[in-house]
């Protein structure tokens, strides 16, 4: 029966992901695997009263169709935090609100990438923007990640050999790396990039959980023609609710609501209206910051715990945010081997190689720090630790 | 900056429909424009119990990301009403819950569609179907319809010449037309495409709300290894929540799945539990029920105030059920002059022309029934004849 599939279809991998997710449903497990926040900090009680409260505020239109574009009040309200917290003017008709930022990935590359152009990632990247893509066709450019995000003298030499439709990024607290842009990064990529009709894709998932360091200027402060923006309120809300937004240039915007028309006519608006709600009848604020002081201890007793329980010869990243560390082995280690040790001590993570383009196997792992409190995170560590060592012996 | 966008979204139009949906926000007119389903009937108060008590059956994980599949107890309930209301066995794992019967639509082009594949449409077919499957840039093959749905033998002499991946068909009171497919017409097309390779993909958002005549038997009954059916909740539950399903073979299943994930993760895990919970918890056939009356009435007003108003050579389809009606004024007259004239009278509808492929006017239009109470239906049909009399005079 394959042969009746398209292309684009045929090429995309199983998500690796998925499978590990599902070993992880047995609870003597420890799972990094995978990259779900700690739903003991959920409002449920708080999303409760929004769900009831909605149909007062907005009368029974909440459950009617609505605008492609998303409840206008939300929009206004996204707009407003952009201003309170970075400064930025973006107007509401700027703003489209999406089925979780995923849905932003996905319209992006209907709206912009032909069979074949030109698109650059981060290496390693984010798996699901690698498989949104993947269903355009397009040629990746994965440019290496260092310390400071993406090395800037590769990125610099590919763009003068290519002019990308599209480089997608993860400036802040990158997943898989955990790693973020310095501002010199940014500043160099946005000369760079400047003047040019490429759009940069800043997916921000992760910026408002912040628990070191200090906020970046967006690359929507300094090259606003040429980005796209993507937010989400999966991390500060929950992601059950699937609402994120895209920030999009006047002419783009038009086009992108085209795509979104097609692929779902709009975001329920009963969800946009619960959380619209939700926002502005807590004070999400403090929420955040209590999410924030949470992860920050998760993310500092992994790397406590793997100070302790690793090899010294393991090295990892130290994020200054967001949900996830990268660990790297010596090189020559393989991550796929350590998964099977791991297993057996049952403590689960996800290798690197699928987050690279074409890798079969690396000495990189993701590992994430939200979804287990801290005595989980050192057992868990402890097992992982003990599985290195078997196979760097 | 067009050159930045990819072909596929450069070729599609913007919905004309969305641009009478802005028009329609002045209360002094009256519109058979939109496709809303009437909200009186929305079930408020039994969502507002259930957006409560799904944490009490699920807990927070409600708000916690999911399985790209759907929610299994939503996928088994849906099964459950196959089997009960069709008699199809359908099992769960062959359900894929989609953000709206839309989303549906998108993944089918997606999984299915390379550039330049052949794709059978009703004439006139639902549009978003149309803006959907062009941004996978598909040969489109329109065959118009009759009074017992697409003319099965323009159909047979197609099929004796092309191949087509797709057969896209409303068969129940079809968007735009209100037209069923007889008996007779499904058998003789389950007939040609039996023993091919191609998918016909039975769209059925309306399919219960039917309000005269007998069911009739799925293409699913006739040829199973061929036919995806798409359902919805937006018409029995309300189109807010943003709530439908796919029904695929497991070969097919596999790949859907992978275009899901790329396309917004999972559906809002929330508004699954939501659904689910009203639809155990209430005697959701008594509303149905509730809701066939309720459109059967405005219908048949719709159709006697034709008859009152309307001028003698406009004939109309007698739907059996859905939300639509189709009314066709005599060869040569144009609608969209009518509805300069209807505009001018205060009330609106959608000509007929966006319903084909490169249509630029027709003398047919769809008008929804189901969005106003029976006066306004009088009234608004009546303000159309006077518009039909100016324009036939």
């Amino acid at each position: 029966m394959d042969s009746i599939f398209s292309d684009r279809i045929a090429d995309v991998p199983r998500s690796f992901i998925r499978e590990i997710l599902k070993v992880a449903l047995d609870h003597s497990f420890i799972s990094f695997g995978g990259g779900l926040p700690n739903r003991a900090l959920f409002p449920v009680e708080e999303i409760k009263v929004a769900a009831v409260k909605v149909f007062d505020t907005f009368g029974s239109d909440v459950l009617q169709y609505a605008d492609s574009e998303g409840l206008k009040v939300l929009r206004e309200l996204v707009s407003r935090r952009y201003k309170e917290k970075k400064g930025l003017d973006i107007p509401p008709d700027r703003i489209l609100i999406t089925t979780g930022s995923q849905q932003g990935i996905d319209l992006m590359g209907k709206a912009l990438v032909n069979e074949g152009d030109d698109v650059v990632i981060d290496e390693p990247c984010y798996l699901a923007a690698i498989q949104a893509f993947s269903l355009y066709r397009p040629k990746f450019h994965p440019v290496p990640m260092n310390e400071n995000g993406m090395n800037v003298g590769i990125f610099k030499k590919l763009m003068s050999k290519i002019k990308p439709k599209l480089i997608y990024t993860v400036p802040n607290f990158q997943n898989p790396s955990g790693i973020s842009y310095s501002e010199a990064t940014r500043r160099a990529m946005a000369g760079v990039i400047s003047g040019t009709k490429s759009i940069l894709l800043e997916d921000d998932p992760y910026g408002e959980i912040r628990f070191a360091g200090k906020q970046l200027p967006s690359f929507m402060t300094m090259i606003p023609d040429n980005t796209v923006m993507l937010g989400s309120f999966s991390k500060i809300v929950s992601p059950g609710v699937r609402l994120g937004w895209l920030v999009a240039p006047p002419a783009l915007m038009e086009k992108v609501l085209i795509a979104k028309q097609a692929a779902d006519l709009h975001t329920s608006n009963y969800i946009q209206s619960i959380v619209y709600q939700y926002m502005i009848d807590n004070d999400v604020e403090k929420h955040i910051k209590k999410i924030c002081e949470c992860y920050g201890r998760q993310c500092q007793a992994m790397m406590d715990s793997i100070r302790e329980f690793c090899p010294s010869s393991v090295t990892h990243s130290r994020p200054e945010g967001g949900m996830f560390l990268w660990a790297t082995m010596p090189e020559g280690a393989s991550s796929r081997q350590l998964l099977d040790l791991a297993v057996k001590e049952k403590v689960l993570f996800v290798p690197g190689d699928p987050f690279y383009i074409g890798k079969k196997d690396s000495n990189t792992m993701r590992l994430n720090f939200t979804c287990s409190n801290e005595a989980e995170i050192r057992m868990g560590i402890e097992r992982l630790g003990t599985a290195m060592k078997k196979l760097l012996k």
